[in-house]
C-alpha cells in the first residue's frame, strides 16, 4: 500500500482529510455534511464508548432513550437555547411521500401530509429531556436523576469536515436533575473530571480544564465547563464540553418539586456531552507524516503479525510458530490479528498497519523461525528491535504500556512548549502568526473585547482556566484592569 | 408498591400496556408515536445489544456508521423498496427555523431555508448503504461485505404500541454484500440462526423459523426468513427478519463487481435485523399479573436483598452479614442489589421487585441472622425457601440456571400446545377464535387467497415453516392443491 499521504508541514488540513479516508476512518456520504464512519473507524469509537461508559457508569449514571423529534412548541420554550439552535437544524414537515404525477418512478412530499406542528432533528435533547422529567419529578425523593443517553444529532453546519464538524455526528448526552444548585454544579464539574481522565487516560490527549466566557457557554447554560486540547498545527480543539443549566430548563418547563423542607422549588440541572468529534482530536494528536498513531488502549488491533516467507510451506511454518503467541496475548486481553494474505507482498502490508496506527508490529521471517526471534516494530517511534521468543509476551505487554505513555508525554511536551504568555496585543499576534498554540492574556472580561480580537485575529477565548491565579493586570486589547489572565487560541 | 395491574385474563392489551409503564420499561413520550425508553427497559436492551453484538462479529461482521437522512433521489431508486416505505416516512424540508413575526417567543419554519432536495429520515438503509457501497465495491477482492449497524430509524405508524409499534424504534441492521446467489443465501439463513439462537437461549422465547410468503415479504428481497414467536393471548409475534435481497439493490444503484473469471457481475446483497420490538416478545412471552418475569440472562438485576429489620442496630447487622455474599456474587458475575431504603417496607419492596422481574430475592430477618439462613424467593414460580447460608451462593448459581430453564420449558409447552392442524376453513375459524395460536393449515400458495382470509379472519400467513414436510392436501380456503402446510395465526 503506497501512502501518498500530504505531509503535515505542507498542508495540515490536507493531511488530515486524506488520513481520515485513507486510513478507512471516514467518509463523506451522498447527504450533504453526513459522514459514513467505516468500520475501522467505528471501532475505535466503540472502544471510547465502551470506556466513557464505564466511566459514566462508575460515577452513578444510566442510560435511556429519547425521541429523535423535538416538537416545535418545547423546542421554543427555552428562550436562549432556541435561539442557539433554530438557525441551523433539520425540520421534519411532512410524514410521508407519493407518487409524482409529473414524472414517472419519482416522488414527491404528498402535501395531504402535512404535520400539524413541525418537529426538528434533536440538536441536543434538553428540551424533549426536560419536558419528559416534568412528570417524573414531584418530590426530592425522585431526585437526583441521573441519565446519560447515546444518541445521534444533527446541526445544520453550513462548512463541514469529517469528524469534526459534520451535519449528523454521534454523541452521548448526559442530563440531570438535582435538588440543589450545589450538587448541580458538583455534577458539572464531576462529568469534566470524568472527561479529563478519559481524554489523558485513554486517549493520551493531555487537556485543560477551565469555564467558556458568556459568549462561548451553550444556549441555555449558566456556567460551561469544559475540556481543551491543543492539536499539532497550534489550533485548539474543544473536546467535551459541561453545563451547569441552573434553573433555566425547569422553569421553562416548569418543573417543580416539594423540597424536605415542605417548599416548592425550581429543579437545578446540567448536561454535558462529548462526540465523534473526539476522534478528529485523537487523530489529530498523535499521527505522523506515515499515518495514524493511536494509543494502545483505543487501538482495535493493538499487535499485528506480519510473516515474512516464500511460499505455502515456510507461510505456514510461521504460522505454526505464531499461533502459540497469538493465544497467549489474547488470554490477556491484547487484540493481535495475523496478516497471512497472500495476495499482498509485506511491505505493502508494513506501510498499511503503519497508516492504520497499528501500536505493534511484528514481522516473522526464516531467520527468525531458525533464531527464534521476531521483529518488533513500534508505531510510535517507528524503531525495530529483534526480540527473543522467550520474552515476547514480556515485551509487548511493556511495549504497549510504553507506547501509551510516551504518546501522551509528547503530546504535553508540545501543548506545554505551546502555551505562551504575553503582555501586549503586538506580541499576541505575532506568537499567534508565528507559533500558535495557547496564548495566556489578561483580558477585560467584556464580550466586546473578545469579539474584537477575534474579528482581527480570528483567536477565540478557549477557556478561563480552572486553576487560573489571581494576578494584576492590564487588557492586552483594552488597557483597562484584569485580574487573570485567559487562555486564548485559534481553534477547531 | 401496590401494583394495581390489570390481569391478563380480563384485558390482555391494556394488562401489557400497564405492565410496561408500571415497571419502569418505557412511556408514551410528548412526540406522537414516539416512546421514552426508561433507564431500566434501557438496561435490559443493553444486556440484548451486547448478546447480539458478539453473535455478529463471533460470526465475521463489523459495525459501521451510516447517515440518518436518506435524500429522496436515493430513496426513489429501488421501486419497490420505495413503494414499501413512502407512505409512512418522517420527510425533513428545511433547515432553519426563524422567529415569527405574527408571535413573540413562536418560531417558524424559514421558507428561506428550504432544501433542494428533500431527506427521508431512514425507515431502513439500504438505499443510503448502497449509495455507498457502490463506492466500496469493484472487484471480488472486495467481497463479501459484513457490516452491522445499531441505529434509529423512523417509520410513520398510525397505531403504535409500545416497544410493539412505535413512530421511532431502535434496532441493528445487517447489510452485506457478496460475489455469489448461494453466500448470500447462506449468509441471511445464517443470520435467521443467530436471530433463532439469541431469542431461545437469551431470551427464553421458543421461535419458528421460516420463509414469509410474497406479499408478507420486505419490500425489496427476494425472500424473507422470519423467526416467528407466539405470545400468552395466542396472538403471534414477528422477532426478527434476514432478507435475500437478490440483486435488487445491486442493480438500483449499479453496483457491479469484477469476477475471478474477469466479468462484470452485479452483487448479491442480504439485510437482516432485529429491534426493541424484541422487548415487546420478551414482556409478553414471560410475565404474569404480578408483573414481569425475566429471563437471568438478561435480567439488569438478577439477585435482590431485601432486610428485614427494627432499627438501624438490626439493619445495620443485616448489612455485615450480606456483604460478604454481595462480594462473592460480584465476583462471579451475577448483578446483585441491596435495597436498604429505610423509607420503604419489605412489603412495598417485594411487590416492586415482582413488578419488575427481578429473578431471585432474599429476604433477611433477624431470625435469618441467628440461624446463617436465608429466605429465597424465585420470582418464575412465586415459590419460597430457607436456604442455608453455607450453601447460599451455589443455591442461587443453579437457582438462575433452573430460571432460565423453566421459563423456556414454560414459553415452549405453551407454544407446542398451541400450533393445531385445520382441514376445513370452519375449524380455522373456529380453533382462531376460541384457542388463537398458530394454525396449521393447506394454502394454495397464491395471494388471493391469502387476502381473503385475512380480510374475514385478521388472521394472517406467519411463515412457511423451513422443516416443512411435503403433504398433499387441499387450501382450506379455495379447495385447490396444495402440497405443505403454512402457519396462519393472528399476529402482533
Amino acid at each position: 500500500m503506497s501512502k501518498n499521504l500530504t505531509k503535515r508541514g505542507e498542508d495540515y488540513s490536507k493531511w488530515y482529510n486524506e488520513l481520515v479516508v485513507k486510513a478507512e476512518l471516514a467518509e463523506n456520504s451522498g447527504v450533504r455534511g453526513c459522514m459514513v464512519i467505516k468500520p475501522y473507524g467505528y471501532a475505535i469509537w466503540e472502544k471510547m464508548q465502551a470506556e466513557l461508559d464505564r466511566m459514566f457508569k462508575e460515577t452513578g449514571h444510566v442510560n435511556a432513550y429519547f425521541p429523535l423529534f423535538v416538537p416545535r412548541s418545547f423546542f421554543e420554550a427555552e428562550e436562549k437555547n432556541a435561539e442557539g439552535f433554530a438557525k441551523e437544524c433539520a425540520v421534519v414537515t411532512h410524514y410521508r411521500l407519493k407518487a409524482d404525477p409529473n414524472e414517472k418512478g419519482k416522488l414527491m412530499v404528498d402535501p395531504e401530509a402535512k404535520l400539524e406542528e413541525e418537529l426538528v432533528v434533536r440538536p441536543t435533547s434538553e428540551a424533549i429531556i426536560w419536558n419528559t422529567y416534568k412528570n417524573w419529578i414531584q418530590s426530592y425523593r425522585d431526585l437526583p436523576i441521573l441519565i446519560n443517553q447515546w444518541a445521534n444529532v444533527v446541526r445544520w453546519e453550513m462548512r463541514t469536515r469529517l469528524f469534526l464538524r459534520t451535519a449528523e455526528f454521534l454523541w452521548q448526552e448526559g442530563h440531570t436533575a438535582h435538588a440543589t444548585k450545589a450538587e448541580a454544579i458538583e455534577e458539572a464539574e464531576k462529568m469534566m473530571n470524568v472527561y479529563a481522565e478519559f481524554a489523558e487516560n485513554f486517549m493520551c490527549v493531555p487537556v485543560i480544564k477551565g469555564f467558556k466566557t458568556e459568549s462561548e457557554r451553550f444556549a441555555g447554560a449558566d456556567e460551561t465547563y469544559c475540556i481543551e486540547a491543543l492539536m499539532q498545527d497550534g489550533k485548539a480543539l474543544q473536546a467535551g464540553t459541561s453545563h451547569f443549566l441552573g434553573q433555566n430548563f425547569s422553569k421553562a418547563f416548569d418543573v417543580k418539586f416539594a423540597s424536605k423542607e415542605g417548599t416548592l422549588d425550581y429543579v437545578w440541572a446540567t448536561s454535558w456531552g462529548v462526540s465523534t468529534r473526539l476522534m478528529g482530536a485523537l487523530i489529530m494528536t498523535h499521527s505522523d507524516d506515515n499515518g495514524l498513531v493511536l494509543p494502545p488502549k483505543l487501538a482495535p488491533i493493538q499487535v499485528v503479525i506480519v510473516p515474512i516467507y516464500k511460499g505455502e510451506e515456510q507461510l505456514e511454518a510461521v504460522r505454526q510458530k505464531v499461533l502459540p503467541l497469538i493465544n497467549e496475548l489474547k488470554k490477556r486481553g491484547i487484540s493481535v490479528k495475523l496478516d497471512d494474505r497472500d495476495t499482498q507482498k509485506p511491505g505493502f502490508k508494513f506501510n498499511e498497519y503503519e497508516l492504520k496506527g497499528v501500536p505493534v508490529r511484528l514481522a516473522v521471517g526464516q531467520r527468525d523461525l531458525e533464531n527464534n526471534t521476531f521483529e518488533v516494530a513500534r508505531r510510535d517511534t517507528l524503531t525495530k528491535e529483534t526480540i527473543s521468543g522467550d520474552v515476547i509476551i514480556a515485551h509487548i505487554e511493556k511495549l504497549l504500556v510504553d507506547i501509551q505513555e510516551n504518546i501522551y508525554k509528547k503530546a504535553l511536551d508540545y501543548r506545554n512548549s505551546h502555551i505562551t504568555e504575553v503582555d501586549s496585543y503586538d506580541e499576541f499576534k505575532e506568537v499567534l502568526e508565528t507559533k500558535g498554540g495557547f496564548i495566556s492574556a489578561h483580558w477585560d472580561g467584556t464580550p466586546e473585547t473578545e469579539a474584537a480580537i477575534q474579528e482581527e485575529t480570528k483567536a477565540t477565548i478557549r477557556c478561563i482556566p480552572l486553576d487560573v491565579k489571581e494576578e494584576k493586570g492590564v487588557c492586552i486589547f483594552s488597557g483597562k484592569p484584569s485580574t487573570k489572565r485567559v487562555l486564548f487560541a485559534k481553534a477547531y
